[in-house]
């Protein structure tokens, strides 16, 4: 194993030091993000000297030795609560961690704190998370706290999840690497999270952190049963040129600002500049064709994931309802006969379209486009527009959002969607790209 | 909807009256039979008399309206504790309903309550559930109580799980139906149960009552996510009989003793004399081919899920180790890196199986062979061998144990095979052999 790419041993602070700063950190600023529902401080100090002793005797249990991690409010963990981001299910404690936590801790890493998530990690925020670049604005969500905690340096890596738009907007808001793998990519087990087309997510400060933190987990508890999980090298692959990329404008372009489309057209004209072949609808028919096909991800993926979370809406209606949004009661209302049909011709359509989806791809080493409609938008009761981010969560294909654009002087990110399953290609060439726009 | 072959309407007695019969059979065994974790009598009580006053109105809510019915103890139910058969787990309310539960409760059905399983719905006995048969005999697992309550007319249907033989051999050792569904086909969710080829079983006294089981549960609540779930009529489709059948006799057929040999060829015979042709491997290349193929079935189907069972055997194993099983404790040896490529070649084989009996069951109606290599054996240490059993769970495909045969006294079941995601003919056709064989 070489470790000598890992984010840890770049820095010449150890572990513990870097544990120190987080705290500091989070002592400063907590009061104003509001990104935690728990923190074990005692436990993250013992396991960052014991990380700090490894690596002064060479002696790292894997590249991400060290890393300090916080993880969205519905993974699991034997020492704190999962709340699920509901006045039901605040402060149960379920006694285990998810696989994931597990995977990390094996790997050395320091679990320090959990943090906020919007209502069953759906649309209603429950806590009022700020964002770090403007605590007037939403961080985004569903994983609110993993964005906005990364952004504040309360965490180098943070631990979301994505159904629709929750991992890629919350780090597009949050000026932070964000990044959704291939469906099944990450092992779910011990999260509540269900959904056919979700997946875990990872937030971090660098690529190569987001790269060897999903690695992390993937050598050790693979991915969602049934899938092998993300495979690759331990540390970030070497960047690789992309020969052609495919802008991709999802349904909800129109509401993309000029400066954030200025800024997406600067960086395609850099990228053009370094060599690399940028088609679009215009000048490529199968993009301009699956341009189309896509346009349906969001009500299509919205009735998908009503029908799947049916379970447990429904059952908590029957006792909580008092204590449930209206959206999450929504779902209630398909726990009824007959949705078999419609529910077939959904995961129908959806995997034709990820048929489609896997063709285009013989053409285009990556889609790219925005990770988000805009910066931030202002208010802590709405998360954001989700309309850049679910193409890929329909596609179960690898996205990432790159903080390498602005607008109104907040962060936007740069999005790239790879092919499914090939997760470590999309990293290799999203090094090309930072490298490419950061000079 | 056509309620005429529903199980609940062919008695004279009410649900209310069914319910008594089971409860006064449970106060009379129970200290034998020993199935139960917890019983939810009160609330039992109170739904079957409002099932009864549902039928007296001539509004039921669904054909399964008043059915009388337990679930495996890794089933949450929001009333009652779930245990996974783990002194870890013991007493822990989890405070929601199963997808499968809430689905049951919608239809009208009575949760009277929980019911044993090995630990974990692995290998390990915790409690001491008895046959029914023969309490110095296991009544199977890893759904031990499940078999032995509708055995003992404690409930007339009940829940369990297969991952590898667990619904199918109790159900033969017990003497009752057991249905494990097409992969995917029952909603998991809201239970303790994360493997990639393990399904939701039914237990029941009839064919009738298993399918519409089976359908009240996948008409509202769905399959596992990104699984249609089972589909077809709300009541047991009519009797079909197969033009072709094909003998299975899975690697551990030389365990089969003559009495359960001799009692499967005159099944044979007697389906052979009511029209149906009846092919073996030595009749049939194809049949012979897939027969080799599919001998990896239980080592194979073992790497699987120790593999995928790694979690949370692993995160139990750093604060629990005291309290789990060695087997359950090995598998967190599993924990490993370098583990994915091994799994990426099993869950490959799995799927090159799997398209083998595609391609077969062009050729076949069903296969047939026996439920279990005999009749339960002695002692309750061990819940007997799964070897007849292993190769629908590894295939994904639907599978039903029928209690038409005997060995040594004892019941003993003959299975059916079906095509993947065709469970409706493979019911259909199952109610044709139990006609052919009862006469």
């Amino acid at each position: 194993m070489t470790t000598d790419t890992a984010p840890a041993p770049t820095t010449e602070a150890t572990p513990l030091d870097r544990l120190k700063a987080c705290l500091a950190r989070i002592d400063a600023d907590e009061g104003r993000i509001r990104a935690f529902t728990a923190i074990a401080r005692e436990e993250a100090l013992r396991a960052a000297e014991a990380s700090s002793a490894r690596w002064a005797a060479g002696a790292p249990l894997s590249p991400v030795d060290g890393m300090i991690v916080v993880a969205k409010d519905i993974v699991e963990t034997h020492d704190m609560p999962t709340g699920e981001g509901s006045p039901i299910w605040t402060g149960r404690h379920t006694g285990r961690d998810a696989a994931a936590i597990m995977a990390l801790r094996a790997a050395g890493a320091v679990i320090l704190g959990k943090v906020t998530t919007t209502e069953f990690a759906a649309t209603e925020p429950f806590h009022e998370t700020t964002n770090p670049h403007d605590p007037a604005r939403t961080p985004g969500g569903s994983s609110s706290g993993s964005g906005a905690a990364v952004a504040a340096g309360f965490a180098e890596v943070a631990l979301g999840s994505q159904v629709v738009g929750s991992t890629l907007r919350p780090a597009s808001y949050c000026g932070v690497v964000g990044y959704k793998p291939s469906v099944g990519g990450l092992n779910r087990c011990g999260t509540f999270d269900h959904f056919s087309q979700s997946c875990m997510g990872v937030f971090a400060t660098t690529l190569a952190g987001a790269w060897a933190t999903a690695r992390a987990i993937s050598s050790r508890a693979g991915g969602d049963p049934g899938h092998v999980g993300v495979t690759g090298p331990d540390t970030l692959p070497p960047a690789q040129a992309p020969a052609r990329l495919g802008v991709l404008l999802p349904e909800g372009w129109d509401k993309v600002g000029p400066e954030a489309r200025a800024a997406f057209q600067a960086a395609l004209d850099a990228l053009s500049a370094a060599g690399c072949t940028i088609l679009t609808p215009d000048t490529d028919a199968a993009l301009a064709a699956f341009t189309t096909s896509i346009a349906v991800a969001l009500p299509l993926s919205k009735r998908i994931n009503t029908r799947e979370g049916a379970w447990p809406a429904a059952d908590y209606a029957t006792r909580h309802a008092d204590q449930m949004s209206e959206t999450i009661r929504d779902r209630a209302l398909w726990a009824v006969p007959a949705r078999q049909d419609s529910y077939a011709e959904d995961i129908a359509q959806r995997a034709a379209i990820r048929a489609e989806h896997e063709r285009l791809m013989g053409d285009f080493d990556a889609l790219i486009t925005l990770a988000a409609t805009g910066p931030a938008p202002v208010g802590l009761s709405w998360t954001g527009d989700p309309s850049m981010n679910v193409p890929a969560s329909l596609l179960g294909a690898p996205a990432l959002s790159l903080p390498l654009l602005q607008a109104e002087g907040l962060p936007l990110g740069l999005q790239l969607i790879g092919t499914r399953d090939a997760d470590a290609g999309l990293f290799a060439l999203a090094g090309w790209v930072e490298t490419a726009l950061r000079g």
